[in-house]
């Protein structure tokens, strides 16, 4: 198929020329070895690096016990549960997740998905499309999965500026009379780490009778009592009506969820073809979730020395005039500001340092705030944060990027380069 | 939020009214007990029932050599990767899997996906879009992913009826000048087990210069040398452009892919949202497929026993007078033709027989061919064959529906109420 093949080549090197294409870094964790792991180079040897880019944010995927859950459980339940949740695809393991999920969460029901990719576009595709006349009012600065899911229910969207509770307000002010409205918004946004006014917008939603779905993947296990995330720790998980997470990241292992009222959870799982017509999470992934949940739920030392590290790498990047943006989250991110020295001082970070941490670019940030994200761990070391501040504050010189940038970005003021028309890694 | 939750319960009122509404029954496989799994009650009591229904069609979700190499993968690498393919989440074991896949198919590459459901969205959504003037040719028959796919993509659609190569050659000479054209169909359809012929479809594709894009989720592993599909067994895989698959099904995991030229493939790596922001499975999933793989090529005495007990039940419900719609492949599904009887045959099976086989309703199937969709196994024994065929034959007198139907109920012929306009579980 030479011809098919040629279109193919043509739009690989439209990539290669805007400087977007993506190679894939094969990587391997070792036991216990996080946040160091053997990366697998194209020419076929390994070498140790160190880890910075990594969303298993508690280290939880490398924990004894949900480690030994997974493992017991395919021993006992096999490799597969071998079927949709309908046709003999739902293991009690499911049902005691989403129970365990549903209760911690404050809400009554729970729904598994194959991903927080396919929870979004389910649970948006879904509500959109049953709540009558629905008009969903979108944080600009939303995850792709969440823009799918609104899209695919072919709702109207009206998008509000980044954070911004008073333009929210304007476009619910001026919503059409009788319209059903849906607030869709995230409370840790994974690219520049900002978090959302939850309580601001909760006062809008009930002013204006709206619907609140909130995105908490990069939140669930970190922020609140019993790591329940930030609904939780701001006192507002009862005035959300439908929260969506991941077991991805702080969890540590693979797929998706909501949870909220039963009549919300149990639409979606009634009408979304996206979870009807897919084969079931294996049941070992609810188990090792399971234990997961447990061990998250009282992780406060955990999350505790993740925050030293996290302001101990802050602090460190300070020292010596490396562009941060601004925030108190995870999620670390360093202004470069252009793609090809973004590029460069990962390559370098790898090659020279043993250091990984992806290049972000546009689209998923917007042109000219290409940046590195970095994620430290509970597990990453003093020494291992010194290492990264001395190698990028060497190639923030030899690279030239230094005075890049000096203040926040606001990367979410123009939407038409933001996440809505564009698209970003969760 | 009692307004939002009263549309909730009206929607799903609407289901119930038309007998659509779906209960999850909760199934455990226990250690080498296939087909025989816990039933748990929604009282809490548990008993042992034979499952009839699964899509684990070789059983080697409990094969001791997949479920070590799960369990050894979890202990190397923990219980999730942590990242997007781009970001930290590609292992040594997801490329070895993809070239494994690659290879069984005769492809120069693969790539691998959360599911099935996912592979054909990202696959069929991005060959839409990215192919100039597209227009997909598309199989009446066709599972709801590869419907949401091609909708996804904005390509135009025009649908075939189901295995009908005069009607595709009809449309693909009616496309316009200049379009690309691509024919999307399956080689085993999931719900009446017919097959597509491929060496017809291909010849048009050649006469037409189409893309040919062929779902084998339902043939993996199952015929062919190797066990690598239908595309094999017909000696036509180097025409198919690309080929999509499961490991959720004869392989006993999760997960799905594609494979085709290094450029086709890449495209969709490239372009693909619901690829690209989604966390990779975990490595011991990748693992885990990959011993199965190896298992699927050399399980020939498997698929023989597998036809071996296919045979042995058509032939015990033929000879009871039961209406099972004809066919050579591992789906035997059982007309009832009725939605209440349907559902009624099935209570009785699982509470009176102890044998579990879900219902198969509109708008899975069109109304009036509603059945039971039994999927038989290696580890299927005479006995229970016995069991579930002597169920049914008293079952089909008290309940009444043995005369239902006699004939081949061509469910595809009006396709308004088929799989295009419908949905159907994989």
């Amino acid at each position: 198929m030479v011809t098919f093949d040629t279109v193919f080549q043509e739009a690989l090197g439209h990539l290669r020329a805007e400087q977007r294409y993506r190679k894939f870094r094969s990587i391997r964790m070792k036991p216990r070895s996080r946040p160091v792991a053997a990366w697998q180079k194209p020419d076929g040897t390994v070498q140790d690096v160190t880890v910075w880019c990594s969303n298993d944010y508690l280290g939880l995927s490398q924990h004894p016990d949900v480690q030994a859950a997974v493992a017991e459980g395919v021993e006992l339940y096999g490799a597969g549960v071998g079927g949709t949740r309908n046709i003999s695809g739902t293991h009690p393991a499911h049902i005691a997740l989403e129970k365990g999920l549903a209760d911690w969460h404050g809400k009554d029901a729970a729904l598994l998905f194959s991903s927080g990719w396919v929870a979004n576009l389910s649970a948006l595709g879904t509500l959109g499309r049953v709540l009558p006349g629905c008009v969903i009012f979108s944080d600009a600065g939303n995850h792709n999965s969440m823009i799918e899911g609104m899209k695919r229910s072919g709702a109207e969207v009206r998008i509000f500026r980044h954070n911004d509770t008073r333009h929210l307000a304007q476009l619910l002010a001026a919503a059409p009379a009788g319209s059903s409205k849906l607030i869709a918004f995230e409370s840790v946004y994974s690219m520049d780490g900002s978090v959302a006014p939850l309580r601001e917008i909760c006062d809008l939603a009930e002013q204006f009778d709206a619907f609140t779905y909130l995105d908490e993947v990069h939140a669930v296990g970190l922020y609140g009592p019993e790591g329940a995330g930030i609904a939780a720790r701001e006192g507002v998980a009862a005035r959300i009506t439908m929260i969506q997470g991941t077991l991805a990241k702080a969890f540590g292992l693979v797929g998706g969820y909501i949870s909220g009222s039963s009549a919300a959870v149990d639409t979606v799982r009634s009408y979304a073809e996206s979870f009807i017509f897919t084969s079931s999470l294996p049941a070992y992934i609810a188990a090792g979730a399971l234990t997961s949940l447990e061990l998250l739920k009282t992780a406060d030392p955990l999350r505790t020395r993740l925050f030293h590290q996290i302001a101990a790498l802050r602090d460190g990047l300070q020292a010596c005039a490396i562009p941060v943006i601004a925030g108190g989250t995870q999620v670390v991110p360093v202004l470069i500001g252009n793609a090809q020295q973004t590029a460069r001082t990962s390559e370098r970070l790898l090659e020279d340092h043993a250091i990984y941490a992806q290049p972000i670019n546009y689209p998923t940030v917007p042109r000219g705030t290409e940046r590195l994200r970095l994620t430290p761990s509970p597990q990453h070391s003093a020494a291992q944060i010194n290492a990264l501040v001395s190698a990028l504050d060497r190639l923030a010189t030899d690279i030239g990027w230094r005075k890049a940038q000096t203040r926040h970005p606001a990367p979410h003021a123009h939407h038409k380069a933001s996440r809505h028309y564009a698209t970003s890694p969760s």
